[in-house]
């Protein structure tokens, strides 16, 4: 028909259609002499299963489009430049009004149940329940077929025990299991945020951010949970009794993470100080692990240990092991499988087919995932460090097109996750059933919640200052302390277990405190930011510079304005945020005039673990598992050599340092090695005073650092910034 | 720590740990006097939720590393240019392997079911089994607690009618709920179809491709859906007397439908004549279409409608008229919803923030299958035309950004999905507990597949050849019966319904079709393109040239290699493939000396439909959803001026209308509209004679050709290629 002419008459596919019909008709005519044995019951449970996959498609619908327009009002807030209220505060409004409307306008049909006992005599020979019923039930047949009225055998499986019989009909609208959030929403959230850490400033704040992460955290999970169990006991009867101090600890650890989306968000549209960015960063994907893990233990102590009801020492102490090594196991699963996906790459030429290198990347990390989860560590803190790895070896082997997939993919993932949970946040607040508000609960909650951040960050960084330099400024203790914005991981905790009234409570609290922070604190972080004079709109460059320059509050403006003219510092100059220059700042200026980048970089400008691990890295991490220079040739010890080639490329050894400068991801780590000394020597770096002129040796390190960093740290950071 | 300098001798992080280690016990131990009520039951039933978990992550990992292992084998097949074996059919040699070793290596723990009824006297008010059973369970608590030996309320959940009492207990090792394929797996794997269907040839064949999908795919349903009926009257009784005709005529709808993607795959590596690509590809995508409603509407018949056993004229032609109405208005879902996209897209400047706009345009395309699901539609053939559509009219106003996204995103969910799908019909061959081997069923339904399949080429090409030119070559006819692979929606539609013996034999026959088609016709596909003299290696220039020029097997030889050199056709180049030109072609030669290309080729070369449409679509369609010229203030009536003014934008009225071309992403449609003048008139289109002198008429064709196809087809072809 297609090229059929203008004047087509004869056989039309109408025609052929009836000769179809009617050689069907014939045929089911000829031969069809059996029917089928459907029954009442069969065609109203076929009519039901049906119904429950509509409205579960509806359920799903109703987020989707709850998507969308937050995407179009976002991109309308974006457009018109509005700043007092964020995407995540966005999504979450519409979900409370989309929630609020499902809860008051649908109606429900309740789930029917049926008590039932054991058939004949029964022996309960298994500790367990059995996995599944069979129920004899009568059919109802009344059309005249020859079947006889029958009984049929229906299967049950097994669900969940009952905890109150009296309960009304679980309403089950536009809910989703808790599960799906550790396995499906949470994952890529988390593997996002550690494919695209900022690793210079990462690495460099490392000891800060640990210690807020994984000491911070725990402390103020342990400060919550003591505090809420004492006011716990001014509480109503009901609620005291059936708040454990487990119970409370729990909720200590589920509330102390925060979230890094919003006001990481709201950074970067405001390109804030990098090394508040990092730190917040940093801080805020890595005690989401913790917090997964030592509620995890949490959760393991009360059903396993504790089982006199008394505090033991041992079985604490058990826990705590556990902690520790499932967050370690997980780790090296986490950092194992990166590193082998950097091996596959490099050592295959899968990067000539793009498509198959990144769907070997995906591939490769979702397994990470799964198998930390298979051998019972924590996917999710498997997957964060699994990104990590992945953003630091993996990403130079791909090809160009594979990374700007699996970037933008996984940003995309990203993006829908995060704006799916808190939609659902939002929604749950009305639709979840187990809801169950109580006002003193929910105040001393919020008053700990705050107590706990507080906890974290004063007093820790207090003791980091004393050796820290740069320090961290007060004004920064400030705008960290209100970053601690609760979200995601903090709910999906809380919705995991609502099987007491207690977990409940703690559900609705949670609830609130999310919303709350991310709408109000969100919102007002924009305004903070200025209030506190915390320097915004900087760039890459002048960050740099910021750290490697003698910190001189008025030259550093002058500087500023004068030389780039980019950077709009709010407020007095004199206001130091970086009260302390790096002291390796000092040593590139004063050593300046030597010429010998190499050695004043090394020795003094970072810390010992960083140092280590930098070493270690651009020695024989980076080697084996990149494409970089130097080889393993050059690193392992002569005896070694026929390994070292082994794990050698040609493409290793024939490309040249320089070019691979410029395609390595991150450049921080690998500072320390020789072929620095081939770029800086390309730069006009001739000897200037140490006092007064420093402009020179400054602009000598802004130019080498402008053509180291002009590969994939930019890209990165450009995508992450693509949001805005 | 960053920062501290190498002598840290205080305060390091470990100390700081063990302050928290001790509050953290001391709070324990002051406050901690309550226990949890944790019993041997629970205990047990939490570590069984564990290892169920546990055994699905399993699962689900064991076919992540096969496809991560399918990934690594398709890239050394291709770099080693093996074409005896596609990836397709590799997928599923590996899951066989994989399947077997699960089946006979791994020991699995059987279901414990029990018997229950009523407790109490039952009355049976509801024509429908209860939703959940409450279960009384005593718990088994041997710890010295204060708890009494108690009982505990279990909840089950219904699940489905037990067939077979007798039956052993369901094995479920690595088998998914055959819904996950429609719902999950189907979806983008027809969606990416729609995307990227080369729409030119597309709607050049169009009236071929409706006629063997709908027409040819009903025919051979019932054709083999008879004859299987017949032979089953030969088979073993148990058989014979299961089968119904509905069930033969089901496994006729089921088994109907090509695959796209093993043969496609294979067409795009060797680069096939895209008119043979279009029909094949047009064909096997339409025909999953027409195969799931039409066994949708053959499940309807025999539940709702076919009561008494006996045929119903009434009850068959509500089933026809439910398989057009569903068919239809998911057809009008899913386009409704791509001119919706295509509208938001065009009429907010969301392009300005790609993410955002990546994310709605994934939104709304996911949000179109789930709307049709919700209607009672058919999602996956919603999802189909809203790819068409999103392609057609969407993709032009995305930004360059998007299209790229948008592309790479729905390929990999492709690649991901078809090859996790193949992997799967490979494992759960071993795997699924409910196949049932018979011989004879067997070796019949590879006889009627064969059969429907030739009965759907061969009379329905000589129908289509009568009025069609370019006709249908022999040759081409044997390559479409050859291309007749099944595939994922063949084997989907095979394992959603496994109740009785007969679906159980259906299910074994129609995996072992598949996996025979995709290893060795697919294998063969290769060989036998080359034995059928079918072009390979043709480029999209040279293809339009054939189109276009005055067909002579020697001339278009010669020209062929002396003009581009490109074209290596293998064979005598007198056994041509097109056997008549296209009536327009000749118009354009001998009407080329006019220099009026416009109304030649209106007038002339494509089917009434085709033009009908595509003179719709330049003059309202694409003004309306796109920023395309002529806009709507040219095309419509002056009274609607207004109208047309509000839905013209200012970029659609500033662009000029030559740069609109390249953006446009199918140019065949629009090809009739006046813009196609100012491009020729920049072509050195000088009157040449019709006979000797073609080559200037050609080369100025195609010199225009390529200016015009510059765009996106390109790009979208590109990228389906970029797998080889």
């Amino acid at each position: 028909m297609a090229a059929s002419s203008s004047k087509a008459h004869t056989c039309r596919p109408q025609e052929r259609w009836k000769i179809a019909l009617i050689t069907g008709v014939v045929l089911i005519g000829l031969i069809c002499h059996q029917g089928c044995e459907a029954t009442d019951t069969d065609i109203a449970l076929d009519a039901k299963a049906t119904l429950n996959h509509r409205i579960q498609s509806l359920d799903l619908l109703v987020f989707v489009f709850l998507l969308a327009l937050t995407v179009l009002t976002i991109w309308l807030f974006k457009h018109h430049r509005v700043s007092w209220l964020h995407e995540t505060g966005l999504a979450v409004i519409y979900g409370l009004i989309v929630g609020a409307i499902m809860r008051y306008a649908g109606s429900s049909t309740p789930l029917v149940h049926m008590q039932v006992e054991p058939e004949g005599n029964p022996t309960y020979t298994d500790k367990l329940p059995p996995d599944t019923l069979w129920f004899k039930y009568p059919v109802n047949q009344t059309n005249t077929t020859k079947l006889p009225e029958g009984i049929k055998t229906y299967a049950y499986v097994f669900r969940g025990q009952v905890h109150d019989v009296d309960e009304n009909e679980i309403d089950l609208k536009a809910t989703f299991d808790p599960e799906v959030f550790f396995n499906i929403i949470l994952p890529p959230i988390i593997f996002y945020a550690g494919y695209s850490l900022k690793k210079k400033y990462f690495f460099r704040n490392l000891g800060a951010i640990l210690t807020f992460a994984i000491v911070g955290t725990t402390l103020s999970a342990f400060l919550i949970g003591g505090v809420m169990y004492g006011c716990a006991k001014l509480m109503p009867k009901y609620l005291s009794s059936s708040l454990s101090f487990l119970d409370t600890l729990y909720f200590g650890a589920l509330i102390s993470p925060t979230d890094p989306l919003t006001i990481l968000a709201i950074f970067n549209d405001l390109r804030v100080d990098v090394n508040l960015y990092a730190l917040v960063l940093g801080e805020s994907v890595l005690n989401d692990a913790v917090a997964i893990v030592l509620s995890g233990a949490i959760q393991n102590y009360g059903e396993h240990y504790s089982n006199t009801g008394e505090f033991e020492t041992t079985a604490f102490l058990r826990s705590m092991s556990d902690f520790f090594s499932i967050f370690f196991l997980s780790l090296l699963i986490g950092a194992a499988m990166g590193c082998f996906t950097a091996l596959l790459t490099k050592f295959t030429r899968v990067r000539d087919f793009p498509l198959l290198e990144s769907a070997l990347f995906v591939l490769m990390s979702y397994s990470t995932f799964l198998l930390a989860e298979a051998t019972e560590l924590t996917g999710v803190v498997a997957v964060l460090f699994c990104g990590i790895c992945q953003a630091h070896y993996t990403y130079n082997n791909l090809s160009e097109d594979s990374r700007q997939r699996t970037k933008q993919i996984f940003e995309l993932l990203n993006f829908l996750a995060e704006n799916f949970i808190f939609s659902y946040i939002g929604v749950s607040m009305f639709t979840f059933p187990k809801h169950h508000f109580d006002a003193g609960f929910i105040i001393t909650a919020f008053i700990c919640a705050a107590l706990g951040r507080a906890v974290n960050v004063y007093p820790l960084s207090w003791l980091l200052n004393i050796k820290r330099k740069p320090k961290i400024s007060t004004n920064f203790q400030h705008m960290l302390f209100f970053a601690g914005l609760r979200g995601a991981m903090s709910f999906a905790l809380a919705i995991r277990n609502t099987v007491s009234d207690a977990r409940q409570t703690m559900l609705t609290a949670t609830s609130l405190i999310v919303i709350f922070t991310v709408i109000i604190q969100g919102g007002a972080a924009n305004f903070l930011l200025n209030w506190l004079n915390i320097p915004v709109g900087v760039d890459d460059e002048t960050e740099q510079l910021n750290n490697y320059q003698v910190h001189s509050s008025d030259g550093y403006l002058q500087d500023m304005e004068g030389g780039r003219g980019k950077t709009r510092i709010s407020g007095g100059g004199t206001d130091g945020i970086l009260d302390t220059p790096i002291e390796g700042a000092n040593g590139s200026l004063s050593n300046g005039a030597t010429g010998s980048h190499h050695h004043r970089r090394n020795s003094h400008e970072k810390a010992i673990l960083a140092r280590i691990w930098g070493n270690f890295d651009t020695k024989f991490m980076k080697p084996l598992l990149t494409h970089s220079r130097p080889t393993l040739l050059e690193t392992l010890p002569n005896c070694c050599n026929p390994i070292a080639r082994l794990l050698t490329t040609t493409q290793q050894l024939t490309q040249d340092g320089g070019e691979f400068r410029r395609v390595d991801s991150d450049s921080d780590i690998c500072i320390d090695n020789d072929s620095v000394n081939g770029l800086t020597s390309q730069t006009p770096g001739g000897p200037g005073p140490a006092g007064g002129g420093q402009a020179p040796g400054r602009r000598n390190s802004l130019s080498r650092v402008s053509i180291r960093y002009t590969g994939d740290t930019h890209n990165l950071l450009a995508s992450y910034r693509n949001i805005e």
